[in-house]
């Protein structure tokens, strides 16, 4: 049993992930720290913003610092001195968008790093060895992304080999304490979305990935896989919606029955001076806040909303000082950590869709 | 009555300086925060690193965020919420050094924002009310910078303009609650920088800068001009090196009698993954520590030291991840105020030599 679900309404749920370095409230938001370090934040600071469960990238961590060293570590949590879960995705998705020259067939991935050129191949196996090295609390099976807009018969064939990657990752599987998901495919196609979760859903995983959205087809076409996908997901396993995203979408897939997320959204937005608030994101560098002496967010506890105004963090942006990123990424980590907790306030209490119209009315309308 | 002097072992002494932000123990090293922002550490990192008085520039804050902001935000203190010292260098050495097109003349200095381009000038008169809008607890007169290695008429008419300046300064002081310290110049020449103590000295300053230097004589040459201000500025006033420096500088300038220093030493190694230790500076980024799982520095309680080790340090520098350098820079700040509370320590014990014959030795022998 790792995953309990304790409440409903309509289709959004609240459960918890139970994982080898603890439990886990969903809805769920993971922050993401691709190299085994959350950009400009450290453990105290994911802590203090009450994160629970981080993300790692296999793939970064395979090429630097190394699967060896950070098994000689310890693992991933010794590693990066987190204690609390870590999921690492397998590498299929940055394969497919970050490194070199790559060429994907039955055996796996063929591909040049993007850190130095050299020659690697990734199979299903050595994946599931590799986040076994690592350690993390749940690791994700070797998929095959179909580039977005890709005709049915390509999304098929990304589809079908992501169930057989699926089937035999889960083969060579050897660690007990960790959680192996598989990851649904299909691209923007009803019927594949649905086979694919179907095929899945009777391999038994402890959980299930949603990849290959959000990366190009529109909102609502996105939507529609989700829903998809959910729907022939079984009801006792979490779902896992990748790469995702924006409070919008955030709320709006967990109406639609996601239980997890990660994106980059809000530590890549504090780089670029973008504060998340209740109504909307707010852009420090603008010069209208050169004088505002007022806090970024005034119910907000965070370092940067408590001791510091908009017109000093505008400035920290503005003179390129490394406090300004930092500072928003607490916030910001911190703001959907909320937005997270009170998605399942309102799941728990059967009023889910009052709040969500309530936030999303807020964040549309600043 | 703004600086007692407590004890002394040979020239080296062990001081306080009283400001409107509280004491502050000499020997002192103030972190640099030159745009009201330490690069990659917040308040409360500073305060953990026991910094007591950090530095600002009012070169810089005037031409960004700007003085009318930063009063209006209710001075320095309130704008980057440091609620401890403040000392501002008035902007002499950054014209001198960054601004573009800068011309000195009797009137001041006529010099290009290095940010924008437009043209403003700065006269003594101007740059005290420059910082006093600021806020600062200890504000510096604006000097005439030589280049390094002018001749002996040039170093002369800088000196002579410093002090015509320092002069008309103590004129323009209005506020009360602000020490305003003179700086003597004089480059390389033995009888220039007595003189240009002892005509400063004259004009009975609260403290007192020691400028021009390490900016590429020889570091025996910069030595003597140090012990030769010494020897010139009177006892009971502190005496401020500018710009200086490694724990080696340090060291040896506290035995020449020097009271305070600032420097971007200890910020900016630690952006280039180099971190001070007893036993001389590390470089993180060395291919020697990627499987060493070994504390940077066993005997600091700092959070890289504690938390970490430097195979991940290393990790992230190598991997472009910033709480490698918010890392390096807490430990690096902290180790210099460990440093300082050493020599403080020593002198009022009365075996600086000793101390300080240690620790060279061991800086210089990794």
């Amino acid at each position: 049993m790792s995953f309990v679900l304790q409440a409903t309404d309509e289709l959004a749920r609240a459960g918890t992930l139970l994982t080898a370095h603890g439990a886990v409230d969903t809805p769920a938001f993971m922050p993401v720290g691709t190299q085994a370090a959350v950009k400009t934040l450290l453990p105290d600071d994911l802590r203090a913003c009450d994160a629970r469960m981080i993300l790692a990238n296999a793939y970064h961590c395979y090429l630097r610092p190394g699967a060896a060293t950070i098994a000689a570590a310890g693992g991933i949590h010794a590693f990066m001195a987190w204690d609390r879960p870590i999921l690492t995705d397998s590498g299929g998705f940055q394969v497919f968008s970050l490194a070199q020259f790559s060429r994907v067939d039955d055996g796996g991935y063929h591909f040049a790093s993007h850190v130095d050129g050299s020659r690697h191949t990734f199979t299903p196996e050595s994946v599931v060895e590799l986040q076994e090295a690592l350690g993390a609390d749940v690791a994700m099976v070797l998929d095959d992304c179909a580039a977005g807009g890709v005709d049915f018969g390509s999304a098929r064939e990304s589809a079908v080999r992501t169930l057989r990657w699926a089937d035999r990752s889960q083969a060579a599987k050897r660690k007990k304490n960790q959680l192996l998901f598989a990851i649904v495919q299909g691209s923007t196609f009803d019927d594949l979305r649905r086979s694919s979760a179907r095929d899945l859903a009777a391999l038994d995983f402890p959980g299930y990935g949603i990849g290959g959205l959000w990366v190009g087809e529109s909102k609502d076409a996105g939507a529609a896989m989700v829903r998809a996908a959910c729907e022939e997901l079984p009801q006792s396993k979490p779902r896992y919606l990748m790469g995702v995203g924006t409070p919008e979408d955030l709320i709006r897939c967990i109406a639609l029955g996601v239980d997890m997320f990660d994106c980059v959204y809000p530590t890549r937005c504090a780089r670029h001076g973008l504060a998340l608030t209740m109504r909307g994101p707010l852009n420090l560098r603008n010069a209208r806040f050169g004088t505002d002496f007022t806090p970024l967010d005034e119910d907000c506890d965070c370092p940067a909303c408590t001791q510091f105004t908009r017109a000093y963090l505008g400035h920290c942006f503005r003179a390129n000082e490394a406090i300004g990123p930092r500072l928003v990424s607490m916030h910001n980590v911190g703001f959907l950590m909320r937005l997270m907790r009170g998605a399942r306030h309102a799941i728990e209490n059967r009023r889910f869709q009052q709040w969500s119209q309530t936030r999303l009315a807020l964040w549309r309308a600043p």
